[in-house]
């Protein structure tokens, strides 16, 4: 049961914003810009940050819905499904880029706190040729999820158990983004 | 010096912000709603959770810049910034009220993970009288410091030694706010 009194039947993050919308036009137009805005890195990769990160920080919400998004920006199939599975499993043995590999070595370093990235994370990334806004977005990305992963779980919002919820959530966040108030359609 | 080029001179956050504009925008109106839009918790309260958060994740440049901005909000005294001080040393004997004390025992929660928060931390702040929105905004202004403090060390931007920057800073955050881009004119 949430801490506070959310609205029954929205999942997760979506009830904390229903409960207080000056927070949450902010939060949406961040994930947005960072996930969906003009950038050099695909939807795909930075979704999978996002879903790398947040099962780090164990939060299944997150984590299964961003795993779904990125999935969905791949194709949608089973093998980009298990694709997500493998990066949060073992990121440097999963089958994604070697800048990708780098960049996610520096999102985890983040989850643990800002001053654990260190100089050679940077220069594994720089090796594989990414650039000061990409390495900017992943530390930020990595530290919004640190964030939004405590405002799930902190208030203890409801989530559903049934992993179809995520897909149709997943599908929705990268088809629709996160702007406009996504129907939870699977939860009503 | 900054894992990445950001511009020379300007500090902490500042730099970052200056860098992507785009991702700015959000973080600087989240910083303006949850700790100086209207709320039943004061301008000072919030700013002494989002210092108490920033000293626990020991992120120097947040921690003495919100410290700073909670005690401006409390006047400026020698007093106010030795009352932050006792806050971030320990809160449960600080001199501040019970309702903020087990509002600052969430938040510490909330910084270690969004699991931790557990029914008897709720219990505590209800039985003090907090309200479901200043739980809500306490978890979430814990969470998004999160995020402040990870971005700001992620990137290790340049912070100024001298506390007296700090107090300049704080200034213009209780006085001015987040939305405006404070000159950091204490830099320049």
């Amino acid at each position: 049961m949430p801490h506070i009194a959310l609205e029954e039947g929205i999942p997760g993050i979506v009830s904390a914003f229903a409960f207080r919308p000056e927070t949450a036009r902010p939060m949406r137009e961040l994930a947005e810009v960072l996930l969906r805005g003009p950038s050099s890195l695909s939807s795909a990769e930075r979704e999978m940050i996002a879903a790398y990160v947040s099962s780090r920080n164990e939060c299944r919400f997150c984590q299964l819905s961003h795993s779904a998004a990125a999935a969905e920006h791949l194709g949608g199939g089973e093998a980009d499904y298990a694709l997500l599975e493998a990066v949060k499993a073992d990121p440097a043995a999963a089958d994604v880029s070697p800048k990708l590999k780098a960049l996610l070595g520096i999102a985890g370093k983040v989850q643990q706190g800002g001053k654990a990235v260190a100089a050679p994370d940077i220069a594994a990334a720089r090796a594989q040729g990414a650039t000061d806004v990409e390495i900017h977005d992943t530390v930020l990305i990595a530290a919004a999820f640190c964030m939004y992963n405590r405002y799930v779980d902190g208030l203890a919002t409801w989530q559903p158990e049934d992993p179809a919820s995520y897909r149709s959530m997943g599908k929705r966040m990268a088809h629709e983004g996160y702007v406009r108030a996504p129907e939870p359609a699977a939860a009503r």
